[in-house]
């Protein structure tokens, strides 16, 4: 076989291609998740869509693999190259080509950073909702190929109601040009939705037209602490039924609060079980008092203690302790999973009640924060064990399976923002029939029929009696 | 070759299939667009699934075309049986299986009539958006295949954005559940969204998981009346910066005020040339505090005559100038075309002066209505001589095809929501690449490869020089 890292360096320039043997070759080996580096021949840093062509049309002739990639900040091996091959960057295509105030719209690269862009665009007055926790490193190809979502997306939604239209790099080379400038358009179907989330194994995203919203003039935050997940549950849900529709509403549960508890200016009481943080957004002359109706609701549902803000700061404060959790588990224990599965909105409780089970049945400690709104818990597994011992990942991954069934159980499913990738590959037939994943392999076949696009991902293998 | 309906009422039971020559066929070979009646074989009126299951086994097992149907108000001849064969109407499935407060979620049957959801949901504190202008007799299932909007998709987005689960007849019979329970998911490739908007031509659907949002405790809404369709545009484009996210921002143009005119209580000056209709939702004693800035935008740019209203009758008032229009249009003339196009925000102004051009230009006089804040526009071109005369339809059709090519030459797209079926599908190359209109085959093929489900819809033939 050529040598596809010179043969690539020959195209792109020799400053756009690391070969193997090179150390920096590394960094595009890994990604956030707890796996193995896989080995790669090269990482192709392209700076255009012709660049990105270029790469897909020669490996697709040598039959290399391509792995796509943004900033590889994804927690689920997504972005790993597992069949070897080429891993294409973007991470230099981070051109903010267009905002239109007028048309609410922005045009950019995938390689922008998510906070660059949303501090660009809220400079002239307008906002980009998703707020994925890494938006100060992640990028918004990697965004929109795995859908990414965030604590406002209870209110605003997840990437994909962001993403209008896209530029493509198909295997082959072929680049397509998919979606609308407009924000409603039904014309032909939704190949658009389809890119969406299907994280880099479709094709590579190389341009993104994305809907914005004005900037809500105003915010306010609330922080209330609770003897129970039960009461803090019931206090949601009461003010859900209002009709005040808050952009985040965030949960942390008793060990979350026990690991930020020696670090919090705040004294946690020892009966503080969960915390509820819930933010408003929008004209500022109405958000008083839809925080002082959240704060009756807290009040009636049992709160021990509740804060609010709507300066700057204070607010910064109030979310400092949302902020630690993940840092302090991270600290507190030597290894860290962080799940992410998504219930229906009555299982939160129970699913809480099942971790606890979990943790003590298998040893493992657990952590649960996330974004109650919409059902979506992390759920940390945590080890101070050494993880290169096969036994103690063997005793994390039990854990960690039964956390997934249990989410299947209460009808909830594998992930609620972060993707399947490598990590959840081999649990999608918990969820997911065999005739559904059977459909989804044709449709990636249909993209890439050689499956040499980011193989290896989201799909397990077929079972022998189901293939056809 | 067999006689279908026969086979299919040895199946179904004589009563659930209508056979040619039963003049209660007529119903089934046409929809609420100005196309032809096509002939069909039979009706099969599906009560269950796994009648539906039966129909699309049968059918592909004798080589018949299939066309699916809804309630039969679609306006772009998607539900006609242009080659004939079965078509399979789910319009007796109107179970709504399950309404949960809790999850804040709906399971229904496709044939469930959307304003009877909407009620039934209410009813409970909640709320499902999607609000088309035929929902008080389209079905639920017809709004998903068509991916239906309405006015309140300016706050609330589309039907797409509500559907979370489908079950799905597949041509040869299988049966299919893709989607979810809850909220968020990116747990494998998004089969869902693929289904929403595909018209009928990848399956059936035979079942709808939807989200549900609580039940706004409120509405007041805004009529103004203005001097042009600029000084209307500026006074939206002031109240959207203002960071008000108000559910409906409607516009009507001078032909349209000049119509309804004679009907209407109010007397509009003769110099009114645009109105526009903002309604706003949420916490009670906000809405005051919005709707009297939205009054202060719209007078500081010129309207000529500002209403509010927030009882329930007094809006329905204000509404009325709106809801007359369409009427209003039917009846001053022998025959409407009502267009759908969707243009980016700062080409509203722009698009209703081109429409204004074109009128002039061909004679047909014409009259634009719509969802301002999407920049969804109705484009209604009207013809006072018999449509059965081909000079009359030719002037009718060469005014629309410039509509839809201004549409797009303004970055627009041809349908904001009521989708491309028949009538459009030989425009999809004014927009779409062939590059793109193959994929769209390659897609309609993986799930439909005989295309003998709703042929002939939305795809135009392959060129011969681009067929592979």
């Amino acid at each position: 076989m050529a040598d596809i890292g010179h043969i690539l360096a020959r195209e792109l320039g020799a400053e756009q291609v690391i070969l193997r043997g090179d150390e920096r070759l590394d960094d595009y080996e890994r990604d956030e998740s707890p796996m193995a580096p896989h080995p790669c021949d090269a990482a192709a840093l392209c700076r255009t869509t012709e660049e990105v062509a270029t790469v897909l049309r020669l490996c697709r002739e040598h039959r290399v693999p391509v792995t796509p990639r943004g900033a590889g900040s994804g927690l689920t091996g997504g972005c790993l190259p597992v069949r070897g091959g080429v891993v294409l960057s973007v991470e230099q295509m981070t051109a903010i080509k267009e905002i239109s105030a007028d048309d609410m719209i922005a045009v950019v690269e995938p390689g922008v950073v998510t906070q660059t862009l949303q501090n660009a665009v809220e400079e002239q007055g307008l906002f980009y909702p998703p707020d994925p926790a890494s938006l100060e490193y992640c990028s918004i190809g990697g965004n929109a190929a795995n859908n990414a979502g965030g604590p406002r997306a209870f209110k605003y939604g997840v990437t994909r109601e962001y993403v209008l239209g896209l530029e493509v790099g198909l295997m082959g080379g072929e680049v397509l040009r998919v979606g609308r400038r407009c924000t409603k358009g039904v014309t032909g179907y939704d190949l658009t939705a389809g890119f969406v989330g299907s994280e880099g194994t479709f094709g590579v995203i190389t341009e993104l037209t994305l809907r914005l919203l004005p900037r809500p003039p105003a915010q306010a935050t609330l922080l209330a602490v609770f003897r129970s997940v039960a009461d803090a549950g019931r206090a949601i849900t009461a003010l859900i039924g209002r009709g005040i529709r808050p952009r985040v509403i965030e949960l942390a549960d008793k060990s979350s609060i026990d690991h930020i508890r020696p670090r919090s200016r705040y004294k946690f009481p020892e009966t503080a079980h969960a915390i509820v943080l819930v933010e408003v957004d929008g004209d500022g002359d109405t958000l008083g008092m839809q925080i002082e109706r959240i704060g009756e609701d807290c009040d009636a549902h049992g709160a021990i203690d509740i804060f609010a803000a709507n300066d700057p700061a204070e607010r910064r404060a109030l979310w400092e302790a949302r902020r630690q959790i993940s840092p302090a588990l991270k600290e507190a224990h030597r290894y860290k999973i962080g799940e992410d599965v998504c219930v229906p909105r009555s299982a939160i409780v129970e699913m809480l009640a099942r971790v606890d089970r979990i943790s003590a049945e298998t040893g493992v400690p657990t952590a649960v924060f996330g974004h109650a709104g919409d059902g979506n818990l992390h759920v940390n597994l945590m080890s101070d064990d050494d993880p290169a011992d096969p036994a103690v990942m063997q005793k994390l991954e039990h854990a960690c399976g039964r956390v997934f069934a249990d989410a299947v159980a209460l009808r909830g499913t594998l992930s609620g923002e972060h993707g399947i990738g490598l990590v959840k590959r081999d649990y999608m037939p918990l969820e997911q029939s065999e005739r559904v994943l059977e459909w989804q392999r044709r449709w990636k076949a249909m993209w890439d029929p050689d499956d040499l696009l980011n193989p290896g991902k989201i799909l397990p293998a077929r079972r022998a009696a189901c293939s056809e």
